[in-house]
């Protein structure tokens, strides 16, 4: 099983790291690529393109701004691509998340929060665990765990600690 | 394979109905469900939580206003859920997207365009195609006959038919 | 009298401390609780069930981005439930404000400003005191109280001394 | 026990009829007021000064723009203010919703949804039970109708009748 | 010739400095008041149901979040009454205006940008020199040193001097 | 005394009519041009420059989408400007309104909401009351009619009749 | 001299009609395509790669929703790009909009008004105006012909008529 | 070939000098000019309509909040106005941006991002280039450039170095 993660720029690598941290806790092998829709457009279909080929099971596009990169690589493979728009230096995200979330009809991309990095991860882990039944195991280990996170805390707060 | 629409209420049939579409195109069994995250809450729960055991392996929920449907379901399944924000009497839809689409670190879901019924459906599908090979096939035909469409409307342009 | 002061997440505490704050200025026992609407449904479930018979007369439900905290409470209890949006990393606020506010009909989730967490514990304290007339008296003092402040303020720079 | 429902102006009454069908269903005595924070100052500050003497137990607010209502009685009276944004011709409610949830530290304003007339009649009922036993019954009740009409619409669409 | 300058909260001062320098500028006597339309509701009726007789002649209302204050003010006196809107720590100062510039009919409040601290000032003086010819004179010489002062930016580009 | 009405275009007739009618209700003179500060912008500055000498004591400008034309004409006229923004087809009057009221330091526009045409003749007629006492009295006699108006509907809605 | 307008799809002509109306008016030869961005990015590419090769020398770009039109064009050509975000039917436009002019550092679109279709055509007009004279001087004519328009409606209202 | 840049306070050179950057780079000759749409409304005219005569082929207008300054000198040239919006200290640029970009029918104004000031010269020199060959050439070596050094951070992230 193998993602990728495609970001518009390098400099959306702060968010994106928090992405990979997620794949890598779970096991699912990734590459990391630096795409621009509109400064590399052909290195975008020619990624895209080969995606399926490459092996690639899902795709996730961190940009920012006017966020095309998820819609671009979309319209070239079949392959699920989830959208992780990244908050810029004005409008506060609202720009990325409307450019990725509004696409039309017949390209969807699966868009999650702005900024939502581990969100992006986890969808991709939950997309490749319909097939891959250890993801799915691991997925629920992590909800377990996240939920005692949570007990714990509750129960800290509940002693008066915190 | 099968996939599951719920809606946060009978009234947002008119789009779902868009997504059933999609789904009977492309061979998907689906059941199509009434389930209120906050007047049901309790059938929610029980659907989300059976939802893997019933062979249910994408969930797409559809809700207007505070459109919390598809994070209660998520919270309860390890199934990858997706969200259709549907568009209501006030706002234009931005309270139903940002409702599904801002969903805290841990729990994410997949979200489409407001009132995006088709798209829901397709990325249904495209995530049932990580592991249905015949899904993946039937997707590259839908982008073919898209593409030929709009290729059609293009063609009538330049003869200047329209 | 007994309220329930119910963050999303520990990192809620900073706006939280402040409703403890003005629910002791009150007098109103209170419990403070960590759960999630979606990390811990299960335990978002039993509070909001049990807390009538816990003899929990207000809650307040303090959450931020898709802010399902309140609306989920409120499912499962008749007990009236305040909504408290906490403003997080992106959309100042807005994403957990119409999270709360745009209840759909029949669940409502009574909502007071972004970061409002000492009128959410206002809320709290009239709601109580429809019953607990000391409440009432309090409040009254309370509002003389602010009054006086102002009339300070006012008077100081009547005196040019501000 | 006994609410109150004041309107901007006469033109809130579709909106604010739906509150009134709603109190009437629970048994809850009420009084309809046309009282304008802006044309009828003095009158809103009367009503308001007077409600607790009246036997008033909580207050709805419906008022449309930049809807001061609310926040007006709140400034003169204990009892809990529900407030009900409406929507206008313009901006689609947001600035009767902003109007009325972003209240300043000191006088909270329990804000429902935009037009949310069912709602805010549904609060006030949850509100007044915290006193009145018998309405928590008759909303649990109600809570327990909601659940069967989704149901309802559940099973219909089970069987494929909708 | 008066003008009155009211903040909602002494923490708008910093904002309403800006507009008292504009009027010591001019030479037109003003107050300034704390006076809160929530908090200290009967002072602002009071101020504003007395300010014609108290020689007023213009009052500029400064106030963020739910700023109902110049519309308070403006419902109790035919005085022009300018709004001037703070920015507080959510939502950019959008709640601030959309609260004072949304006045429904009937009750207008001259609206001015989000912490236009000295455009309030300009305004009152704008409005007052309707009446006295030598604020006129001086708002002409005013608007001649602003030209003089952007005239001189632009010839010191030219120069290359920046 | 006398008020101009300047709209953008003559499309904006039938919101500026209603602002004709307040001033012939209070008996202030008016003229109604149309003057676009884009397609006629030397007959905004032509008539701006000329506005004081021609005994004009207030103007009122109504555009819509990027409506520069209050900025405009304020730029070439110590004259007050009451802005007026009108909704056009798209974005509710959000873009009208914000380019009217975010006027940069140094030249204010007095800003009434989106459509509020009452309003701003209503401020026209505050503004030259400052001036004519006879305005000063009729102003205050029309905000007795709006009160008596709501008393009214008050009234019937305490006998049951609406 | 040559432009192209390109619309995302045939949906989008009755917008588009409007600035080919505009171009035949100044005599500027064009081609209307229809090209979809997601459904037929091959013919986006192929088409903005081969521009300039076949004498365009301006293109337009209308879309709607995630307009990624307009971005796509401009990635593959050094010709200008104008776009013309469409309004869709929620959101009232605001997310082509943003999507449109929010374009990452690198790649312009020199966007218009949401369906300013009539101003795209005249941006392209100006674009080609650098290079053609003869379409400065009709410009300067139509300018003229506008500035008429608006003196004789003007006219209208003084002589009473309209 | 020459442009010019016009900001419309010397507050706004920080943006502005991003955009002389690109024409320096493109060996664009340039002006850069202080004029403000409403403080020196006649220098605007006066640049404005000189423009042409002066030589300037394409004019950039950067300016903050109700930015008015594009569509003022757009009213007054028929030279291409390219609009950069500034980002000021409330609104997060929104007023700037739909001050430019929503210019009514008649008066184009070429809209970029919100500080988006390199944008604003790449398309200064896209438009120049339509007549200017030599600028076309380096247009496209520009994008190669950007090309290589996204393709360059695309081959560090494959080597793992970053």
């Amino acid at each position: 099983m193998k993602a990728a993660i495609v970001m518009g720029s390098k400099s959306d690598y702060p968010v994106a790291e928090r992405t990979e941290r997620i794949l890598k806790t779970f096991g699912v092998e990734y590459e990391t690529r630096v795409i621009s829709a509109h400064r590399t457009p052909r290195a975008a279909e020619s990624f895209a393109s080969g995606a399926e080929g490459n092996g690639i099971e899902v795709i996730i596009a961190a940009a920012g701004k006017a966020a095309h990169l998820g819609g671009v690589i979309a319209a070239y493979t079949p392959v699920p691509v989830i959208g992780l728009p990244v908050k810029s230096s004005t409008l506060d995200g609202l720009d990325s998340l409307l450019s990725m979330v509004q696409m039309p009809k017949g390209v969807p991309v699966a868009t999650v929060a702005i900024d939502g990095a581990e969100n992006a991860g986890l969808l991709a882990v939950q997309i490749l665990s319909v097939k891959y039944g250890e993801l799915r195991t691991r997925m629920k280990a992590y909800k377990e765990d996240m939920a005692k996170d949570v007990a714990d805390a509750d129960a800290a707060f509940s002693r008066g600690e915190h």
